[in-house]
């Protein structure tokens, strides 16, 4: 195995295979299209649909940007989503995410359709990866962590994976889909205690903290395979992953860079779950 | 605390509360039903049947039975549901499973009203455990494992919980529970590699393997708290936990007994439930 789990060639597989299939759907006039639901400025939320816009021109798929004001009411904002949900030439739909106080956000999580819910917000869709039915959409950066162990061959089947990280973004997600792959998922968080020990005893360590370069060798062991999925700023104002990469990466046994690992194929896999809708709609 | 967790004084204090509370349901002339739906003639259903029949006579709930054919389609089942659904005179309903294999089941879980979903089987109702929000129905059997850590002031903050057992009726929703009280669950299973050494270093250990007195002294410590959900036959068809209790009720710190242990209050549960349901119905 290869100490660098870059994501880079995995990433140009994906991207590849994408372009060739959204192709095929062109040809036949049912190019794939994303409907991406801003409400309000969040600079994040704005990057996030720069980088989507980006991703779909290049694969020849369509967006489109429906932008809402930040004051908009729940109802009006469940009506949006209920109007692309009946739209035949939207196939999926993506809401960023968290929405201003005002709104009833578990109501609209209930409104989208979980046929079209790319970002697997639906309780539909939430309650099928608890059951361990991966079917439908999954949560693309645990989908992606997954991705990564199987590219690089990483059997799970008996191995516990530590997961530092609760949330229905990564951590809660991710034990399911470890589980259904036959591993031992721990779900770790701040108030965890004895941390260490059980990152060092862990054959997997996923990690999303946010605290940058916090994860050094005394958690690790020469055995430790790493999925860093964190990203916050270090002491520099760089932007870092949770992982001292520099010192870890001669010394455990895989670890994910910060450029080229988790974040480079997550919105990648998003389309390609987009594609498979399209596709799947067809049959 | 005492080195024998038994629940007998919970379900007593659990049972008069309920008493009471639908005393007080009754005399508004709102007593609280719960609908028992049955598939076919499976003993292991007849006998839990009997046994929420005589709860609900003790408590003063009033049952609906609904026995329906083994070879019910699933629309006239899911008709059935539909009906118990808009009954306003039921407050809740359970539907034994699993189902006749003919029967689409997720269909059918998906029909019930998580308003009524006693059983904690609707999508809705699975989605919320699995954000850790625990304000609407849970299922008993984990629940009724929490109940029992709270009796007795077992506090799981950064504690350790290893769960052997990852199905929805038990381990996946338990680990969310475990979550939402701070603590760090692992889902273990039968693939699972060191699960000795996992379950010694655990603070608490919940096991529903089904193999009767599987778990002796050589995975446990005088500082391990098991909690034991399984019930199977032992060598002398005797029912038994997974457990060997009577070896283990000196060594470890707490244990719970198999007659009056976890299986004694999750009826009581999912009944105090029903009752909880019925008084938010009136608010």
């Amino acid at each position: 195995m290869e100490a660098i789990l870059s994501s880079n060639e995995l990433a140009k597989e994906l991207e590849e295979n994408i372009i060739s299939r959204v192709k095929v759907l062109s040809e036949k006039g049912a190019t794939p299209k994303l409907a991406i639901v801003r409400v309000g400025e969040n600079p994040n939320d704005i990057s996030y649909e720069k980088s989507l816009l980006k991703k779909g021109d290049g694969y020849g798929i369509d967006i489109q940007q429906v932008v809402l004001e930040e004051n908009i009411s729940t109802e009006e904002l469940k009506s949006e989503m209920e109007k692309l949900n009946v739209d035949e030439s939207v196939t999926g739909i993506i809401l960023f995410r968290p929405l201003p106080k005002h709104i009833d956000e578990e109501l609209i999580q209930e409104t989208i359709s979980w046929k079209k819910d790319v970002d697997c917000m639906s309780p539909l869709n939430l309650a099928k990866i608890f059951q361990g039915d991966f079917t439908s959409f999954q949560p693309a950066t645990p989908f992606a962590s997954m991705k990564i162990l199987e590219y690089y061959n990483i059997d799970l089947t008996g191995k516990t994976v530590a997961i530092i990280n609760r949330s229905m973004v990564l951590g809660k997600p991710l034990a399911m889909m470890v589980l259904g792959k036959n591993g031992t998922p721990i779900i770790c968080h701040s108030k965890t205690k004895d941390l260490k020990k059980i990152l060092k005893e862990a054959d997997v360590v996923v990690t999303a903290t946010g605290r940058a370069k916090s994860l050094k060798r005394d958690s690790l062991t020469e055995d430790s395979i790493v999925i860093d999925v964190g990203v916050s700023l270090d002491e520099n104002g760089k932007l870092s992953g949770d992982a001292d990469f520099e010192d870890l990466k001669g010394y455990v046994k895989g670890i994910t860079p910060r450029l080229g690992g988790v974040g480079k194929i997550t919105s990648t896999l998003l389309m390609e779950q987009l594609v498979t809708a399209k596709e799947n709609s067809l049959k």
